[in-house]
């Protein structure tokens, strides 16, 4: 099972649908605060579809109460500040793929300490950011096509 | 460079979010009439930001006369009536991937004409179904994986 951790998202149909991925692709959620709306928020559900109740979802209070409690060195960081594609990882059961705010991306200062695991998905020049619920499935699936054993 | 193909899309944001994501894989897109909106509506082209009007965007009639004018052996037809994960395809640049709507999926007569080409995304038994755009990114970002050469 793969962990994916939202740093301070901040559009609700957006966490909505990776709930919604990470229940059909058998992953957990972690959501950092500070978040941009209110976890509860009927767009966040409506978005979710049916999927919300069934997902294992664990609401971290701080960026550094997460990276206290994880080990960073199966922590993956998207991020559009590297060069390294995401699919030169060798990804293992159990790892952390992180995403930033719609807004913000990741805090420079995490990336920095933590370089080595930044990654990206590759993108043409004329293009600037992708979805983040399209973003998450790409780099979820990723991991998931280098572990699979026939079903999920 | 890959050609994604929508069959009858139904829901404005998602077909928005479609274009975004090809602008920024390089990829072509294929509407295929009817569709369930005005195709200038303001919802895609907000859901889409400023990238509609960068998109590469073929508009057909029908299904028919879509597949009448492509090599059906390079059709991938995205559906959950397979078991042959869409990773276990070897994608070559000038592929079509194909997606229904998000109501209905691809008609069974046309799935049956393409059996062998037909692929799905692996999910758990929990989950039904993905969302329309992060399906689209999954199965396009591993073509582009498998043929990737450097950058996009």
């Amino acid at each position: 099972m793969f962990n994916i951790v939202l740093f301070n998202p901040q559009i609700p149909p957006n966490t909505g649908n990776i709930g919604r991925l990470c229940v059909n692709a058998g992953a957990k959620l972690h959501i950092v605060k500070p978040i941009g709306f209110d976890i509860s928020e009927k767009a966040v559900k409506r978005a979710g579809l049916d999927y919300w109740d069934k997902l294992d979802l664990t609401v971290w209070e701080s960026t550094d109460e997460f990276l206290k409690h994880v080990d960073t060195s199966r922590c993956f960081f998207a991020t559009t500040k590297t060069d390294k594609p995401y699919f030169e990882v060798e990804y293992k059961p159990g790892d952390y793929i992180i995403f930033g705010s719609e807004t913000k991306g990741i805090d420079e200062n995490i990336l920095r300490q933590n370089f080595d695991n930044c990654i990206t998905i590759p993108m043409t020049k004329e293009g600037r950011s992708l979805n983040l619920a399209v973003s998450t499935g790409i780099i979820l699936y990723e991991a998931i096509r280098q572990n699979f054993k026939g079903s999920l």
